[in-house]
């Protein structure tokens, strides 16, 4: 299997860079990051020395390999995918470009996506919850970090909670704003300093609905609210829904998840923590039922550069090309 | 005014010792701290050279100035206080023991707590709210560090809100673990981690809850959830409520914290971080309105060691001694 | 006192803003940012509402008050000074431009700087070790960070180590790097991730060297390494020499800084940590002697925002304006 | 290859069975960790939920598997090993116990260790420099962290360099200090803390000076010191030394260690960084050459638990049986 990777150099490229180094079968061919072409990947990112030898390219869609990944900002894919599909290739696409409908990108993104007829062919690549559609796709819209987090630890609850009651208070490490500077990750205004961001108008509020809709009979109203930590990876959401059956949470989310080789339920009122998923595709989960307000409050963390990303990203590649899922993603956490 | 501080070399401890530094007419007279009791203050405490100079003692009530403040680990001033009461002392307890009904909190604290008859001698030192009764307070039960950001937050909207709608995720910094050493604070447990604890069960749900109902019409039932943040310092409160009835809530805020030095009411939709007060006795708040969902969300953060504890407790001795609120309370946060 | 900082919005310029609220004197009259100019401070800076309200100035030296501080970068001074000078300011350069010979500057620098004659009426702002100049000088070329806290760590040692064998290694939090974003300052390049820089060329190096000299009858010739340590604030630098003579360091170092109040010798064979003299004036200096290899190990931290710039031109200004040069800096470190 | 771990659940321990999941040929057969026997691994580390099955054992010499790694405090080992030695184990001991001649760690260590004729019954583990022992010993002394980075980065030069001008500037995560909770691994002491520790007598000098001496002809007499740096993992070591003979370091580097799949020898006057190596095995190193100074100038980095500890072992373990040297340790390092 060759690979291509568009946007190679951003967090998300690097870590697929670092996660196929590990695949059997996988194999990097081409790697194209514009701004830095003509650069040897090590001299932008010398912790590959002597693992990684490519030059970085100009993009150029009949240089690219037979699976493409895309790890652009938002708005590129809905450009490059029409011609990557047309020339055959295999396209993950892990930015939000093909995630939604049409108006609902336009509106909460505040720019244009792709066209319609483009966007029917992409398929949720939370495989979790749609791996049969996975398995036939050609074209992959690889979920967000939040909404990989956020729709993992509620989706089994969606029959016994209210589905107008849900707020997602998610708290994710600053690796999630991407490798470009600014004053928002420069290290004197994010360490030893916690803040909110977007209150009431992120854009992976509509992608976390829409799921938690497809996976069940509910249609969600959600409260999100995303906040930064002073930490480079990890995604924590606490979510809360007014219960409405009274139900074996636990064994609920055992039978959901069981033979789903990434997701770990943990024990009911246990505390799942970010740095215990952290370097591994692997998403955490545990219930807790809050008896006094009548209350589900349910914990879940990923890492977002992996499960929130690249490492989905490979997962669904192999679930695309007929390999068992875990393939290449089976090592554990990074601890401490 | 002579200050002593029993518990003189846990966090709140040191922080009352800085703070008073800054302080016109306050003195530290004596320090107790029974298990280092006979070293220098230095030794415990290096920072401190050339500012401070005591020998840290055993506990005496009757070596007690006339001010006492408590920074013991719950269950102590319980046993403490009536003796200093009895001695004439005015007490400052920064611990649990004096905020709650006996029985309320022998069920959340697990442990007892004094009397009724000396329950009811103290009063709640939130001053933005109950600055009257401070004045004349002989003993100030000082409030919790979570207790203040959350109350703070929320008090104003109380007549406006759904008051069993109400959620409180909130984030705190690692000092307000206290100084123990234990798993739960080294460095390569908490470093790059993220993690929720307490869920549904911590001994502020019922602190907050009183307050909300004393300074309301209303019997609000929360869920309150505490989380870890990988940083020294800071509470952040992400509150959510469902609105009752459509008003400005700016300027419900506006009004209800006129005249209170230390609430900064930022603009609404703004995003108060925790840095922005660090090492102040501040507290900012920032109101969001989701039409979407109809729901309020309130952001207020403060220092957890400083109007979470100490500076809160100066600025409760303050009022009782007939001073300025602010006095010796008047800096900037240390930013970065 | 009426006091404009030039260059208000970087971190030392708003660490003056801080530091100058507790002057008693000093007031600030304007504040000069030419790229924010039209903006509220507390628009760049939140952590200052309701303490110091202003709008961020184009320059203009007419509208300069009786005292400038510069906290502008490398280059700019150098053509600003002359005109502050002939307007009878008194100025406070935190810059390196006026610290060096002209050829030294240019050399180490690559860039001009202002002429021979201007340079010669800039005196050298280390109280400890040239107080009596500071007291007369119109313009005070302020320290660099490493500078102070590596000078005053060796300085008394001088007589006694071989001045050809002076090897600084020096540690410095991110706020060293000013506040422009870069990849040098992101979050995630940062944290976890320790390094050095610049290798036997930064331009401290000499500034170093000079000061050693003129302490000394001794011509240092140093090597000189920074490193970027993930944290905020603080220098810590190791310096190692080989002894020539042996004394007793703890009394020489004693005598040297008797009387000095921002000098904390802390006990010989001790370790002074960074967050120890975060946020003050201090510098703490522990002295160590190695028999084996008759090497004499000196420790200096700073807060190499207050004592490595704020803090020490305050300090300056104090000494200029016949102030004792303690005023408005006799205030607790940080701590936790 | 069956494996057993003493001591499985401090940091090095559990980063031992982190590899080893990853390695083709071992597996784990025990883990021995008598403080927390009987309980499940996972109860201990949950990182490791569904990817390591094991009940945590009291220690039985009996019970153990052909290979054993004692992941011990000092002083265990060398009671441990003489039993296992006779059972016919082989034995990787990542403890100082068998690093050192009696006398010189006796006198260092402050206490006993394993008489003459087991200590030399030990071949010090450190691959690129002693392979052909290893292949045949039957017990390892793995190399502690701060001698790893420190031989390594000076080994090469050590010909060209006078040997009593050695001085190693070293800075350290916390990890280094183990999972024991303390005051002084508490994140509130460490964070946005910097500090050094042990000045001139730290256990790792002679250890150093001994590798040195082994390289080379020359007796070397070292200054090392040590620091705590505020991140989890990493090991920075800045090492200076007059040179003696004007030789081109980049070649004497680059043949020393052609063929040697964990060092990178990365551009002359390049700045390595701990980042850069974080959860791998590779030890990244680059000279400076300070013409003014007539110094070398070398920067050596690992990550303190893998090349500096369990990765070591690991490497060990595959010379001893045969294999590769690199069979499980090509992985990528983590990043960001």
């Amino acid at each position: 299997m060759n690979i291509s990777i568009i946007g190679a150099t951003g967090y998300s490229g690097v870590e697929l860079i670092r996660l196929l180094q590990n695949h059997p079968t996988a194999k990097i061919k081409s790697l194209f990051a514009s701004s830095q072409a003509g650069l040897d990947l090590t001299e932008v990112y010398p912790h590959l020395t002597n693992i990684e030898q490519h030059t970085l390219e100009e993009l150029d869609v009949e240089k690219t390999a037979e699976w493409v990944f895309l790890a652009t900002p938002s708005g590129v894919s809905a450009k490059l995918v029409p011609s990557l599909l047309e020339a055959g290739r295999k396209v993950i696409d892990l930015s939000g470009d093909f995630r939604l409908p049409k108006e609902t990108y336009e509106s909460w993104y505040n720019k244009e996506t792709a066209n319609e007829s483009d966007l029917q062919k992409a398929v949720y690549g939370l495989p979790e919850w749609f791996k049969e559609q996975i398995q036939n796709a050609q074209l992959i819209a690889n979920p967000g970090c939040y909404p990989t987090a956020a729709a993992l630890g509620l989706a089994p609850a969606m029959p016994y909670i209210d589905p107008k009651s849900i707020i997602i208070d998610a708290k994710s490490g600053v690796s999630g704003a991407g490798r470009s500077a600014s004053l928002a990750t420069h290290y004197g205004e994010v360490n030893e300093n916690f803040a909110a961001y977007r209150v009431a108008n992120h854009q992976h509020t509509p992608e976390i609905e829409q799921t938690l809709q497809r996976v069940s009979e509910q249609q969600p109203l959600i409260t999100f609210t995303p906040h930064l930590a002073p930490m480079t990876r990890g995604i924590l959401c606490t979510m809360y829904a007014t219960i409405t059956e009274e139900v074996d949470f636990q064994e609920v989310y055992k039978a959901a998840y069981e033979g789903k080789p990434f997701i770990r339920l943990r024990a009911e009122g246990s505390y799942p923590r970010t740095k215990e998923v952290s370097g591994s595709n692997y998403c955490d989960i545990a219930v807790h039922v809050d008896p006094r307000t009548n209350r589900l409050i349910v914990i879940s963390v990923i890492d977002n550069v992996v499960k929130g990303a690249a490492g989905q990203a490979i997962q669904n590649m192999n679930i695309m090309a007929g390999l068992d899922e875990t393939t290449g993603l089976t090592f554990s956490p990074l601890y401490p």
